[in-house]
């Protein structure tokens, strides 16, 4: 499941180096966004399409968004409108997806091992947007970009807490193989019925209280309790999970003074998160999402282009476009 | 609410020479849409996102194709794909997007003031598309345009007649604030249930008749009845309805005889306006559509090139894009 | 309903010429979806509107990856957001999307003759992608590519089986006079409540037994049963009908040995076509899909280009494009 130069399904075996160069790519498309004129011609005459057959704004949206400001062509295909409302299997959707050349598909999808399977099957490079309970790995180098942004010290010297439902969290999976690829320190925090003790054998730490996994961390990371994933009752009631699990400004305080707090959207304010602290001086979580559109320039760039793992962003500049006039003229 | 330089909300408070400004530039730049190769450079590398929590078809495509024309990148979202389903909240979802840096926001949505509260919240430029029974601006400016390419004479000596569920209509609300801004004499016309006295202190004549209302007018606009937003029975029935305030070949004799009529669609054949007069010689209605897109790229190029309140359409085009060859060939 | 230069409404009626002329555009325009940068400038500044009121994943993502591919700007409508649902004709749907000066509007509807009469009431062309059980005329045109290319002999000299429902099919009806006209001998299979003696007229031999409709033939088409179309029960079940119309490896062996077969897809795997056949060695079925977007590229451009009608693809291609660095570079 490694990332090697076609697919990306996981951060399962993908090795540091190879992340490391993602959030350095990633790093250096940051301002493209910030620009004048947000867009370069790196994947011009390249199709990339988004397969989503689970809803999603901000993840679709930035896929989408990312593909255009490389000036890729976008097609977004969405499960409602999909020929698997017809009775079709999702191999022969996909099999029919990628017989039109697409450079990319991104695929999101309620089963687990959904990417996998893809990329088993086409001949594309395959990007994973989030399969079942599995991983989100797009979702995990966002949130590893965020925080090296903000923390200037070694990954072996961050404490990094995830809190909420870990079981069902294809999030928290993702950043626990990649945090501790790159040797941080994972804290796991949840209700029992949510925090299974087979989580200690990728390295992590377990609590069952929130007040202990946040004391002295450099980072917060809460998950969103995902009602519409969630088969059966894993605790009394939503009010008694805000009760023990949400993050108030009370609990912060526990944490190291400088921490930061990340989500993955779309958060449930006051059930694992209070407005005072998502909103609050501590609260990444704007810089997240922003951070999303770089890093997935960043991996459909080296997805789509043979040979371009290790190149920066500045690269991928042309002349011509950073210096292209924002109001054009008649001559 | 004025125009100035970031946001279109609404057309009360905006002047009458930030509205002629944009009336010119979208004057100059419908002849864009008539060309062999109908696109201009002006917005290349800036993200447009179409944020539409309400449904639509010709507001949502004339913005996209108005941002494409521009070359501008255009990015859709409806409600129904949106996190909101998820429980997250509007104002998050709106900061969300604009985490991604679009350059400008367009928002529909059911709710009065959502446009408002979006500009209050997020950086980028928003235009409201329509929010519940309060303002759709830019239906009332490509009607302004509309009326200006067809009389000649001054606002101040055109008599503008609306007719119909005033009291609901965005569209009647942000022409009454356009046609008074710049001077026209406007009359509303509709049952007494759907036409409150209130109006009156906008400086329009209220008509619960709408044989009187169009005596005489240069203009009459007809509006939709919005059963879809009708919170409950404001008259017996439709037909009811029809009888007395359907726009008839008989009606409109009672008009001056080069008057211009106009809707903002969808129309209900029969009901507000007879197939006849909706197909007829005095019908604009495909008019105000073609100027929608022209009125809608003026907009957003002088919401997102900044400075650029005074220039002309003609400005806007770079020789090597007009001189393109419709059919390119081998060297 | 012949070609011409501005619409294709169907294969009924249009002559071997023009069918030629599209094919020949076509395959020269199918190695461009396997270059580095798939893109041609020959559709820039022009509008595609993809407006489906029914739902499609392939061939709507067919048309809009062939757009894009030529440089066009496509717009993609579906029913569901649009204002359709808040009552409007179909017509004045139309109209409307016609009056924002798109340069084609490709059209699917479930009823018969929709894409007719969208040709007699708007100005700009027309691709049929699919009106109820009438025509489906780029799906036939993909098909006939597909066989051409893989049977070298001339078209008087092939014997086509098209087995399934017949007279729901627009692929089969659309099928049959491309192949009629270009002089190939086409069977009809399927039962007698799906295959009206009618069909004679048109050239085409019955008949009620799949067995002997394959036997020595050079092309098999498996028809999808389409349940979504089917007013009453014309089978007693679906397992009746597999038992006597699926296709399977038994069944082909009675074809010629070089025997390919087709399907437009979805496919009902186990119903119509077994799985060892669809996925077998005479399966054209992924051709079919990425002749698709050669197909319609080469529709698009001959229909919105005046004059095109005998161009090859070769002319399509500017220097500047082709020789486009795949990996832009700091100067």
């Amino acid at each position: 499941m490694a990332l090697g130069n076609r697919h990306l399904l996981g951060l399962e075996g993908v090795s540091a180096q190879d992340i490391t160069v993602l959030l350095d790519t990633a790093e250096s498309l940051v301002e493209v966004s910030r620009r004048e004129v947000k867009k370069l011609p790196a994947l011009r005459g390249k199709t990339v399409v988004n397969f989503f057959v689970e809803n999603s704004t901000r993840t679709r949206t930035s896929f989408e968004i990312a593909a255009k400001r490389l000036s890729a062509d976008a097609i977004s295909i969405s499960s409602a409108a999909s020929s698997m409302a017809k009775g079709e299997t999702f191999e022969d959707t996909a099999r029919n997806l990628a017989a039109m050349s697409p450079d990319c598909i991104v695929v999101r999808h309620p089963a687990s091992g959904a990417a996998r399977f893809l990329a088993s099957v086409v001949d594309c490079s395959i990007i994973n947007a989030g399969d079942g309970s599995h991983e989100h790995p797009t979702q995990a180098l966002l949130d590893l970009l965020t925080i090296r942004q903000r923390k200037k010290c070694a990954w072996k010297d961050l404490v990094v807490a995830i809190v909420g439902d870990i079981v069902h969290s294809r999030v928290a999976r993702s950043n626990l193989f990649g945090l501790r690829t790159l040797g941080a320190n994972v804290r796991l925090a949840g209700p029992p019925t949510l925090l299974p003790e087979q989580f200690r054998q990728f390295g992590a730490e377990l609590y069952y209280d929130i007040g202990s996994a946040v004391e002295g961390a450099d980072v917060i990371m809460m998950l969103r309790i995902q009602h519409e994933r969630m088969a059966s009752n894993f605790f009394p009631t939503l009010n008694e999970y805000a009760r023990y699990f949400c993050l108030n400004a009370e609990k912060v305080a526990r944490a190291k003074p400088d921490v930061i707090i990340l989500h993955p959207g779309p958060i449930n304010r006051g059930i694992e998160i209070s407005s005072e602290v998502a909103d609050g001086p501590y609260s990444v979580i704007m810089s997240q999402v922003a951070n999303g559109v770089a890093l997935r320039m960043a991996l459909l760039y080296q997805l789509i282009i043979p040979g371009a793992d290790g190149i920066r962003g500045s690269e991928l500049i042309e002349p011509a476009v950073t210096a292209a006039p924002a109001r054009a003229k008649v001559a």
